[in-house]
């Protein structure tokens, strides 16, 4: 009995679909999309042509590319409605209750009527989300009603365009670039498959998107690079770091950034991310945070034999470019969107609604007493 | 492979955790709530006590009782922001994406900070969601700001109140209240199964409840009171009606509302809502949509044996109290939330992130190849 319970707890290591999407740990380590390993895509593409890539099984040739992205970038503007939403959230609401209320209106101002019209409001959710964030967040917390149609080459600058008003220099407009590559997919997560749950009854896709965002918010999931900030943010030294998380660590406190479900020996996002980290470091002048953050790495190895996951240099490089620590996890929304959408049109292709059982463990039956004999 | 394949799909029999809340077709037609037959709870009890039954594991006494009614009764009005974002909601919006987005933005006004705070967000949703979905239907509709802090002694009276802008009769009250109950929970269904993956991550309430309501909005799912109701508005006579089914039987068009994933002889709810569903036609002084609906039953059974599920009959008796059928779905929702909330909170008690495995069927391991080589 307690088998059985622990065995269905997390459905962990058991099938509950096929995917051609991606492959996560397939080799204690690796990490591919459609075929391609992780690190590849990240040297060679832009995100654009990986969310491409996710919807459409291929990477785009120069012409479908030049369509997709002018495409995308016609399809920042927002909705009067959607603004008039945006600006009765409050500046202390969750980023991402405001995302998930942004997708959810969407749906009512542009549903997609039926599954032929996946592909476009897709598209419209890419292109839009960082519209939806940032209008909110510089409404709320600046006074301004920005204009987020804006003419940025690709969605990490048009994101950073919108949150700092004026063009992204190349290094941070690259950075951007490969940490929306680097959050875009990974097979059945939390987030991803309650995206294919609900795509299973065959309900529409902003629901389905909505859906993934309400599970991504949870601190078990999405709010991992927002922890590891607020870990490094207050050591002064790698000496501090060192001291802080012996410290931590004799009191067991949860340590996050660190570890993963399915890598074993590394995740092979982090080497990507550190690496560009280091170089924002550099053109910031002030190398304290990634180098709390190498001497973090370290100590976790040497200690407890843990490697940072993918968020765990995300932190310093999204501050080293201003991005204020709360915005984290909506960008993971704006590169995950690709993935939850992909999955979707996946799940919809062969499609069974996905209903589990459960263990009983209630009361044996009963009789209704009266309600002056309870 | 195939077998694997098909074993994986939808997680059909696989077990996905431990509930105390609920029994379905255990016996191979039985629903309990926490050990209490479904027939016996529809008999006996009020929905209000149902929905403080699957929050708090028992049955309320009488000051238990007129507490939480009292606390219902009160938390009825909408805060200003929301009937805002209401009424900027299309009249031609799915009026499952106006409660998804209601709920969604509740969640921002009125956010769960910590999990203490789950039964003050449960009561909230449940005395609210009405007035969410009415307000916006009767601004849109109708062009009126309605007032939606009534005094109407139940959560089903006061939909009725809001609906038809007057106190509802005794005998509507009883089905309404009958109806809510018969839809409170369903074990690991569709949405509440979203809402436990979503609770998986730790996320808010208001989250989990969101997602669940966009995948009860899948036409395999909550759909089918919806669907019945379209089968049966155009049959003329039982005549009529023996003469479409048989043609629709010789077509292979699928006919909602009959047969069940989990029952096999019946679906204990179909009787006590066709019994109310008889009253209501008596009452209303034709009985053409009860006697087709009976028709409809006795062809299917005798040509498929497939019997009425919960929703068929649904439809002619929410006919009958004059709802308008696209509002029908959205009724499961002010139901099916006390279920939602209750497996979110059993989640949490005994949490484990949702994660399962996929079968990877995609392209082998590739190179990135330049643009111009694509």
């Amino acid at each position: 009995m307690v088998d059985k319970a622990l065995g269905g707890a997390g459905l962990r290591g058991q099938v509950a679909g096929q995917t051609a999407l991606c492959t996560v740990g397939k080799t204690g380590s690796g990490l591919t999309y459609c075929g391609y390993d992780i690190k590849e895509l990240a040297d060679k593409v832009s995100f654009e042509e990986v969310a491409y890539l996710l919807a459409h099984g291929e990477l785009p040739n120069s012409s479908q590319l030049a369509d997709y992205k002018a495409r995308l970038k016609s399809q920042r503007g927002l909705p009067q409605a959607l603004k008039d939403v945006l600006e009765r959230i409050p500046a202390d609401a969750h980023p991402m209750d405001v995302m998930r209320t942004g997708c959810s209106m969407l749906g009512n101002l542009e549903p997609e009527a039926d599954f032929s019209q996946a592909d476009t409001a897709i598209e419209r959710m890419l292109a839009v989300f960082p519209s939806i964030l940032l209008y909110w967040y510089r409404f709320s917390h600046d006074g301004v009603r920005i204009e987020t149609q804006t003419d940025d080459d690709s969605i990490g600058a048009h994101f950073l365009r919108l949150l700092h008003d004026k063009k992204p220099s190349d290094l941070h407009t690259a950075v951007m670039n490969t940490s929306l590559i680097l959050y875009a997919e990974h097979e059945f997560n939390a987030s991803t498959f309650t995206a294919r749950v609900c795509a299973s009854t065959l309900s529409d896709i902003h629901s389905c998107v909505t859906g993934a965002i309400g599970s991504l918010r949870g601190p078990l999931h999405g709010g991992a690079n927002e922890a590891a900030m607020e870990l490094i943010e207050d050591m002064k030294s790698p000496e501090d770091a060192e001291q802080t998380l012996l410290a931590m660590l004799a009191r067991k406190d949860k340590i996050m950034g660190f570890g993963h479900a399915v890598y074993r020996d590394n995740d092979p996002r982090n080497a990507i991310i550190k690496e560009w980290s280091e170089k924002l470091a550099d053109e910031f002048g002030d190398t304290r945070l990634y180098d709390v953050s190498v001497r973090c790495e370290e100590v976790m190895w040497r200690e407890k034999k843990l490697f940072p996951n993918a968020d765990f240099f995300h932190a310093s490089a999204y501050h080293y470019m201003g991005i204020p620590t709360k915005l984290f996890t909506p960008i993971f929304v704006m590169s995950r969107v690709s993935g939850w959408t992909a999955h979707v049109k996946e799940q919809r292709a062969n499609n069974r609604i996905i209903r589990p059982s459960a263990d009983y463990t209630g009361p044996e039956a009963r009789s209704v007493p009266a309600i002056n004999e309870r």
